[in-house]
């Protein structure tokens, strides 16, 4: 096993980056229609809280998205971010997601001289990596930083897996993602995989990044346990704010660290502001039965967020069509 | 650090234990008012998941507690658990809690062999090992199985908690606890410490358990890392209903464990129908920022219950006013 990092909690390490995707990944339980007032006061929480990335959403191909079904962030256009964060003279970073086959880099991307964007997050699966590495190329000769984000690592198996990464940090990133799509992993998955990433991504320099789902309610525990086997970048969201179980809570992952300009302050002001608003709304994600149930079965949630929509109580039969229809 | 055990998610420990204390825990939320046919549900549905200890409730004194306010698993007479398990002709172990200071233990536990109950568990503050010491002689002298659950760790030094273990380790005890009753340990603090009760207790030959809260949503995830640190009991509660922010899920706990007696299936019809029934009717627990809060000051969750059934929001107010009155 590699060595653990912060085995006290005192220290901390001046390197760790936090991103909050609230947008992005909150984006997916009301397709992103958030009002620009929820926006700006994020914008401002993230600074305030001292988060280092703020991710905006997608920027997703307006050929393949009905721009009418989706609120404006699903698509990023430069000038919707600046029309929030203006020149963004400020130290927190904007980063966006592009999805392998589901962007048009080509035209979407701008120079990055031209954007207040500073981070792309390329999306891939397994099999779409040499697409996502023509994207990394296209990001970083734009100008960016760049990330890797490898969903669905649980369902690719161990040879693939090192085949892919080695694949990946011998492109241009700056970052590479482990992404517990399905919520599947325990914690000690987490050390092992994270090892892993880190052992590989040290040969050719790049950075570890941790992005989990809360389906087993261990979003944070995998989280810290990632920082913990030096991991460099950790994803969270505003209260969880994300598809199904949802994500790392920003709230807890700032009480953890250590680094003086983490504040928790801000963050509690923006939830009492606009999370518990949107909840009452109707707006539904966090931990539940169903979502444990597709996290333990590495299945992905879309039926367990049907099942709740459908105000469904029957576990153990939702439990036998899982075991029926996943494995 | 001494050697981790379950390296690996396919071999399991036939030693292992698992202590569903819903009853107990959860009787904190609703003042023990459980019917008799949730009782007795739980009870078959234990059987049939393979649990391995049910408690029933606490042995609390009757000259102290009124018995008008509270249901009768508050009081756990043998009468009433009789009732429910008869002679109880199962492989399911029967535990009840006996508070040092709120037990009229020389009165209230009869013989083992006049009682259904196998296992008493004695709960103490560092303050009070020495009559817990008593009250653990008391119940081994009258053939039962004993536990020390040793409370609020977290707010006990180094020094006082090795005095104290050692001293419990000496008695007749089988198992002694660690109890994170603020919900206040992060995962490598559980693994520190599961290392150091462990120590000391194979120097007596006493196995370790582990109880934990859920205040940071950090229960499962602190309970299986005890487990891997040879931990040999774990508690849970169905649903995770418990004071406060609640305990590690059972259901969570029985996904986990690769024991094949332990079955997920007749706990989820529990679940479907008694808890749903039980939330609907207005009770109330399970993580929340409050709780998170008190948690990471490792403060007691009192005002934190208060904030919620005042359906406060302020939740930086509320973070100001713990800053002020905790620490």
């Amino acid at each position: 096993m590699a060595q653990i990092t912060n085995a006290n909690l005192v220290s901390y390490s001046p390197s760790l980056k936090v991103l909050d995707c609230t947008l992005r990944d909150g984006g997916l339980v009301n397709s992103f229609h958030f009002s620009d007032d929820f926006v700006r006061d994020l914008y401002k929480t993230c600074i305030a809280s001292g988060i280092d990335y703020m991710e905006f959403g997608y920027k997703a191909d307006r050929d393949i998205f009905d721009e009418s079904e989706f609120g404006k962030w699903k698509f990023c256009k430069d000038d919707d971010i600046r029309a929030i964060v203006g020149d963004n003279d400020t130290s927190l970073k904007i980063s966006v997601m592009a999805d392998v086959g589901r962007t048009n880099y080509e035209r979407d991307i701008l120079d990055k001289s031209d954007s207040p964007i500073d981070l792309i997050r390329v999306a891939t699966y397994i099999n779409s990596i040499p697409t996502a590495i023509e994207m990394i190329e296209d990001a970083k000769n734009k100008g960016y930083e760049v990330s890797c984000n490898l969903m669905a690592v649980s369902k690719v198996n161990s040879e693939d897996l090192i085949n892919g990464l080695n694949e990946i940090a011998r492109s241009s990133t700056d970052y590479i993602y482990i992404v517990d799509s399905f919520g599947c992993f325990y914690p000690e998955q987490v050390a092992r995989l994270t090892d892993q990433y880190v052992e590989i991504g040290d040969k050719f320099n790049k950075k570890i990044g941790m992005h989990a789902h809360n389906n087993q309610q261990l979003a944070f525990a995998n989280t810290i346990t990632a920082l913990m086997h030096n991991a460099k970048i950790l994803d969270s969201t505003v209260s969880g704010m994300g598809r199904g179980a949802g994500n790392c809570f920003t709230e807890s992952l700032l009480s953890f660290l250590r680094n003086p300009k983490y504040k928790l302050f801000p963050m509690l002001n923006f939830v009492e502001k606009h999370i518990v608003k949107l909840k009452a709304e109707g707006n539904q994600w966090g931990y539940d039965i169903p979502y444990l149930l597709t996290g333990i079965l590495n299945a992905h949630p879309s039926s367990a967020i049907k099942f709740i929509k459908d105000n469904r109580t029957d576990y153990s039969r939702y439990y036998h069509e899982l075991l029926d229809n996943t494995l």
